[in-house]
C-alpha cells in the first residue's frame, strides 16, 4: 500500500491511459471482438498490470463508460450559461454535444452503440446518464415555457415528451455527422435548432400545430 | 419433400406461431436470456420442432427482425396517401408508426434494443429497415421542400440530416409512449408533430432560425 501511494500520480495517469486505449477499442471492435491483448498493447503496459488496476473486462468497460458518460453530460453543462435566452441555451448546449461527439467519436460509439448492447449493468450505466440529460433539457424546455407564459405554475406535462424528442434527433444526428463526411458540429447543431427550435418557439407561443379532425 | 408439401399450411401457420413466441420472449427477456425452451413452450411445440423450422437461435432471432422490421416498413408505408399535402403525409405516417410500436412492443423492443446489440449480422437487418425509412423520410420532406419552392430541382443536400433527426426523435418517443402509462399513440405523434412540423413547416418557407455570430 505504502508503494501504491507514493506512485499514486503515474497510475492515476496511467489508469487514463488504459481508458484511452480500452474506449478506442471497444468503440471500435465493439465489446465482444476487442481484445485485452490489443487494448495493453496500445496503452503501452503489460495485459497484467491493466487486470491489477481495472480487475476484468467487465469493469473495464465500465470504467470507460463512465468516463465517457460523466464527460459527455459535463461538456454540454459547461456549454450552457443558465442567464440566456431559451433558444440561446438550446444552440450552445447543442453545439457542445455535437463538438464533443465529433471529437470523442469512439467515446460516443460506446456510448450509444456499446454500452446498450451487451448486458443490463452496462445499459443502466447509460441509461442513467441519458436521463440526467434529458431531465437538463426538460428544465430548459420548461423555464422557456414558463418565462413565454409568463406563468411560474406552467405544468410540466404540458411539455411532457418534448426533450425525448430532442435527445433522440440529437442521438440519431451524432451517429450521422460522425459517419458523414465533411459534416461539422456547428452544422449538425443548426440542424437539429431549425428542425426544433422554430417547433418549440411556436409551441411556447401557444401556436400548436393542429392535427386534422379523423 | 412430399409430406411437407402436404402441409404446408400447418407449416406456415405453425412457423408464424413459433415467431411470435420468439419475438415476445426475445423482446422481453433479450437475445442471450431467452431460452429455446420457453419459446417453444410458449408456441406450444416440440424444442426440436423450433430448430427444425428455424434451424438456430442466431436464424430464429434473425427471422424475427426481418419480420418485425417488414411489419413496421408496411404499416407507415400504407398509413401515407402519396397525394396528400406534406403536413398531413407526415401525420399519417407519425400515427401509423406510433400505433405499430404502441402494439407490438415486444417486436419494437426487439428492433430497437435487442437486435442492434449481439453482433454485427443481427445489426445489418436493422439498419436496412432504418435506412429505408430514413429514405422514406427524405423523400416526404424533399416532396414538400419542392413544392414549397415551386422548384423540382430544390437540392436534397439542403435538408440532409432532417429525416435522420424526424426519426431519431420518434424512436426516443417510442421508447418513452411504451414505457409511460396513458400516454397513446395519438399523443405520441402529436408531441412529435408539434416538435416537428412548424419547425419544418418553417424551413419550408426559407424561415431558418438563424445562429447567433458567435
Amino acid at each position: 500500500m505504502g508503494a501504491v501511494k507514493t506512485k499514486r500520480m503515474p497510475r492515476a495517469v496511467r489508469e487514463q491511459q488504459m481508458l484511452d486505449a480500452a474506449v478506442r477499442t471497444f468503440g471500435r471492435r465493439g465489446y465482444m471482438a476487442a481484445s485485452m491483448d490489443e487494448i495493453a498493447e496500445l496503452a503501452g503496459v503489460s495485459k497484467p498490470l491493466v487486470y491489477l488496476y481495472l480487475n476484468s473486462k467487465e469493469d473495464l468497460f465500465t470504467a470507460c463508460i463512465r468516463r465517457e458518460a460523466h464527460a459527455l453530460t459535463a461538456a454540454v453543462r459547461s456549454g450552457v450559461q443558465p442567464d440566456t435566452p431559451a433558444d440561446r441555451q438550446l444552440w450552445d448546449g447543442l453545439r457542445a454535444f455535437f463538438t464533443h461527439t465529433a471529437q470523442h467519436p469512439d467515446g460516443w460509439a460506446v456510448l450509444h452503440l456499446q454500452a446498450r448492447t451487451h448486458g443490463d449493468a452496462f445499459a443502466a450505466e447509460v441509461t442513467a446518464m441519458r436521463e440526467e440529460i434529458v431531465a437538463f433539457v426538460t428544465q430548459l424546455i420548461l423555464a422557456a415555457a414558463r418565462a413565454a407564459h409568463r406563468d411560474p405554475d406552467f405544468p410540466e406535462h404540458e411539455i411532457a415528451g418534448l426533450a425525448e424528442a430532442l435527445v433522440g434527433a440529437a442521438e440519431s444526428l451524432a451517429d450521422w455527422a460522425n459517419a458523414t463526411p465533411d459534416v461539422t458540429a456547428r452544422q449538425a447543431a443548426a440542424t437539429l435548432m431549425n428542425f426544433a427550435w422554430a417547433g418549440l418557439g411556436n409551441l411556447m407561443n401557444s401556436d400548436p400545430w393542429i392535427p386534422p379532425v379523423s
